[in-house]
């Protein structure tokens, strides 16, 4: 089991502190000379311009637009620390964005929206669009974040993806995928209960679904949300099922998946021995699990994950969104669909070989390098096939683009960082010394 | 004289097409491991999103905002290309934030809104503010550009800029205050006319009688704004005067300068002629001058500029924006007054020295190094006096600072968009050669 990593809160002040933020605008292309400016600016700019105002669909060919994506927030559901508001999401979008970079080559950009309620953030994610390949949604409250997305995907013309939903259910499933195989049962059959009815618990039902699992059962701080209860918003309902079982204790009975996406130390040693044969459980409350993994073990679990990068199988989102932005970009998609995303979870659970699966291996490592291209062209080839590719390239070679990008990134890091980026090694004129981290 | 550098529609068109637009988002702190992770993004970032929520000031301590600037348009008012939308209006808001980077070190990000009017664009700039320390307006069409400015500045924390106006003034009276030494007069006792009432024409009114020159006439499309005309919007009324002049040709009887921001061909060599003694040309129509420069010394004028690269003394914007900016953003600024703006126009005019001075060098060059450096320390001086930082630190440290961001700039551009910018050194993989510009 991997040491845990500790940080503590003066380091992490330091990091931020260190470098002023953590993402940085640079211009791609050089302007040396007064021809480079008269290329980038005027009077050049007016050709590109001119192309765009007759034919729109030439901005991806002109502008950084097909690289570009938007991590959008209100600040409405940040980390476990709630409604902080967009001032205080900053620095949490803005790790996305880093992310975003080191691990798919995404050039992504903070928009963290002074917004009151669904409509503010539709009506300014809409007019800022022109300017993104992609919309990442992220730590807006449920159930406003339905709304948002699924009017969101009506409306624009590029992919829209809430990552506390989808990227979850991804990483959900290509853990669920790979641990079957492990257990050897089928999605069909299986039993499966789910804590928590927010973003994610809502999306891992639909992709459990989607992926054929017939039986699941989703409880709330109530219990079971089945059709009886009358207090259910319009994506409960949804989920809501014929039964009778009423509370978690009863619907875990003979039931073979337990995955939480609610808090801390919901679920007992108890409930997982009553859990059927081979326990399995995703105990994914961040950062304490609903079970500590060691209980989990003495209760029976066969496999257990968290978010954790301090136990074995850690359900990191990191595993999903990169690649899967990656994909759409490039392919210039018109909107990320269900069947892309099922594509993005078999792409990571293929990513460890039948020989290496065991128990303590069902998901590939946060750092692993195959992960980004892998999923980037399995999502690249479902766009293809569904139809929603504005640009054909070969599936192949968003593998290869992707690789470059993560390989690039990766190699180069620590030497354009320290050398090259220009706001750090400048800051020293104004904060005096860097060497505070 | 420059030989003009021209550039082919063409050669523009690949320029873009090979890096694929014009900016990048960087990740400015390294993630290469686990634990950089753990401080980038979860769990360290809590800490600062804590320290944020609890004052909300402290965002400039932890995050990008204090060195990132939206770059904003509805694309109303695109160079000469008119009112041709967000997307069209793209290339030109990337080919401004790259300026700013390359000038000034400053993070420019573009914000192309598909908005419809003042009141969308005003609501959609509040919602995003968090992000950004400054807000850059660009190409939005007269009047509203002076709404939203004026509603803008009241309602942000942070320096509201529309270079359009304000930019293109400070630049105009650099050149307008070394071209008074060359011909030995004072700012009270001189004859103005300005042509054009757009957002440049109404803005130099407003600099210019900020700088004590009294006697200033602006015409528009119908001839003198004078106090006399009932088709006037509230913005002409500000600079209408008592005048018995009705025409142009009218006004420019005697006047001491001709400032035109309107269109092209509009003064002849007889109206040159009509002028008084030394008269200067300030022909700033873009790309053809209100009168070619050898016909305006045909008519006897004294000094000529425009806006063109080919001939001398270019009005160019780039002297500007760029230090106007890293001024502000070095003290961490509330607003952008009229004082930093005088004080801008006046450090830029000093680097002409007084020895250097003559008819065809008035003002520097846009590359001269010396520009972003000297113009940030004046503007955050003058920040610094009128109350507006939030952060006390010398001006000299701001100069050096800048001065550091110019050179890093320049110095290791071409190493680095050779060497590293991944997305376009990858972009082979999906587009082919890149090769083709």
């Amino acid at each position: 089991m991997a040491e845990e990593i500790k940080v503590s809160a003066k380091q992490a002040l330091n990091y931020h502190k260190k470098y002023g933020g953590k993402i940085e605008v640079f211009s791609k292309s050089p302007i040396i000379d007064q021809k480079d400016l008269s290329l980038a600016y005027t009077p050049g700019v007016a050709e590109p311009s001119r192309e765009i105002a007759e034919n729109p669909e030439k901005i991806y060919e002109y502008t950084s637009k097909g690289n570009l994506v938007a991590v959008v927030t209100d600040g409405s559901a940040v980390l476990g620390l709630g409604s902080i508001g967009a001032k205080a999401a900053l620095p949490v979008m803005e790790g996305k964005c880093a992310l975003f970079k080191v691990f798919a080559g995404v050039d992504a950009f903070p928009i963290a929206l002074e917004a009151e309620g669904s409509t503010d953030i539709i009506d300014c994610v809409k007019k800022i669009s022109p300017t993104f390949g992609g919309v990442n949604l992220e730590d807006i409250k449920a159930p406003r974040c339905f709304e948002v997305e699924e009017k969101l995907k009506k409306e624009l013309d590029i992919p829209v993806f809430h990552d506390d939903q989808h990227g979850t259910a991804v990483v959900v499933l290509a853990a669920l995928i790979n641990t079957l195989k492990v257990v050897g049962k089928k999605p069909g059959k299986i039993k499966v209960v789910i804590t928590g009815a927010g973003a994610a618990g809502i999306a891992i039902h639909r992709i459990l679904r989607n992926y054929g699992v017939r039986d699941i059962t989703v409880t709330d701080s109530r219990g079971v949300i089945n059709k009886d209860r009358e207090d259910l918003n319009e994506y409960k309902k949804r989920v809501a099922r014929e039964s009778d079982a009423t509370t978690l204790n009863q619907a875990l009975v003979d039931c073979d998946v337990f995955i939480g996406v609610s808090k801390k130390d919901i679920l007992s040693k108890q409930m997982v021995e009553s859990m059927g044969g081979d326990p399995i459980i995703f105990a994914l409350a961040n950062p304490d699990p609903e079970i500590k993994p060691e209980l989990a073990k003495e209760g029976g679990a066969k496999i257990v994950a968290t978010g954790r990068s301090d136990y074995p199988n850690q359900i990191n989102n990191v595993l999903g969104f990169p690649g899967i932005f990656r994909g759409c970009l490039d392919i210039q998609a018109k909107a990320v669909t269900e069947g892309m995303k099922l594509a993005a979870a078999h792409a990571l659970a293929e990513l460890v070989a039948g020989d290496q699966l065991n128990e303590e291996y069902i998901i590939p490592d946060p750092f692993d390098e195959r992960v980004a291209p892998h999923v980037a062209e399995a999502v690249a080839e479902a766009g293809l096939k569904e139809g929603v590719a504005r640009r054909r390239v070969s599936p192949e070679s968003v593998r290869q683009h992707t690789h470059c990008l993560v390989n690039i990134g990766h190699r180069t890091m620590k030497e354009i960082y320290e050398q090259h980026l220009s706001t750090h090694v400048c800051s020293v004129h104004i904060n005096g010394s860097t060497e505070n981290g």
